[in-house]
């Protein structure tokens, strides 16, 4: 079973949307979540998870040695589940990834708040920094729901098919070609001629055209990859 | 006020974790947020949403007929709310899209399932795809979900200070430095001299590098865009 340890100043966010869905029905059977809240790693008076950062600065850094303690916790010497932290910082999560972590005995996920987390604890305990994109969220959690959502629906048993078309689409480099179904009319739009031909041949050589172009005008850098 | 309107077959995913934290807070003051069942606008006995895909292939297509009742629901003629449709085919969101959105009225989302959406309504409602990053969902909503935190964060009252530090390093096309504080040694590692040196100059030099050679390493494609 593929099993998700997730460090988080909100474990109430959590199965969150995963808790629902194909996900949510799969959860205890394909695989498991535990949450362990940040705070209950904190010592001292006023149980401090942050403070200010060394140099200045906006915003407060996640101190190392708390950080370090739910790790521990969370996952002991010997656990060979990898140890993620959700940061804008990180290499940008893929569907390589994805499936790479799928096949794997699951994840341990530290979700970020506020401007960071101390870069020892980092290094110390070997985070592997993860970006679901190239904007900033209010903290880690939605990225590791994100996450866990594209693993879990990978899982065997969770999806009643194990591999969807986009999957494909994906895997060969491109993005998907359009979709049609019934009516045949939408307000005086047809469904494409070739698409109900019935010639499988004319029509699989019309998507992969179809997804070439909707490739090169969308997503030069993807298609720029696959050339080269 | 940011006004949201999310079409989806999962309404309770919403507000979801958006409804905690500083988001939560500001529901109903910064934003607003209302959700419209997509099998609510299904005719016929069966309410269907979604058929068979035109030309075969696997899984199952949204209908443009219910969607587009949807969509003409929630986004009456007139409404200047930009249409979205949250799809791995979409062009990938960044912080200035956000930003956009965020100095904006608001946003109509229609949150995609199964393989895709039909593509008449896609083009007959002018709808905008957007990517949240190159891997599979098993739907639009955790991508709803993940747009929405971008641009609340950014909406006027929601956070303390406006400009976050991670947000500068985005706008000047660099991941972030490096975050430290107390205590000084953890686990035998200190906190870098220069940041505890007082000199300010010296410490803004010191994390411009770093960031820089973090650029360079993790995100050759970002560093790629600064030179051009």
């Amino acid at each position: 079973m593929f099993r998700a340890s997730v460090i988080t100043l909100f474990p109430e966010m959590f199965p969150g949307p995963l808790g629902l869905s194909l996900a949510g029905r799969a959860l205890g059977e394909a695989w498991a979540l535990e949450t362990h809240l940040l705070r209950d790693f904190a010592t001292g008076k006023h149980r401090a998870v942050d403070d200010t950062p060394a140099g200045g600065g906006p915003g407060m850094v996640m101190k190392a040695d708390v950080v370090a303690r739910a790790i521990d916790h969370a996952s002991p010497e010997g656990d060979p589940r990898p140890r993620l932290f959700m940061s804008p910082r990180g290499r940008p999560l893929t569907q390589t990834q994805v499936r790479e972590l799928a096949a794997g005995p699951g994840a341990v996920i530290l979700c970020g708040r506020f401007e960071g987390v101390d870069e020892r604890v980092i290094e110390a305990r070997g985070l592997q920094e993860v970006s679901i994109g190239d904007y900033i969220l209010s903290g880690g959690e939605l990225g590791a729901l994100v996450l866990l959502d594209a693993v879990v629906r990978l899982l065997p048993g969770v999806m009643g098919h194990a591999e969807s078309g986009s999957e494909e689409s994906f895997e060969t480099g491109l993005l998907e070609y359009p979709h049609y179904t019934r009516p045949q009319l939408f307000e005086g739009r047809p469904i494409p001629e070739v698409l109900v031909s019935g010639d499988h041949a004319k029509i699989a050589k019309w998507r992969r055209a179809e997804a070439e172009r909707i490739t090169r005008e969308r997503r030069p850098d993807l298609w720029a990859k696959k050339q080269g």
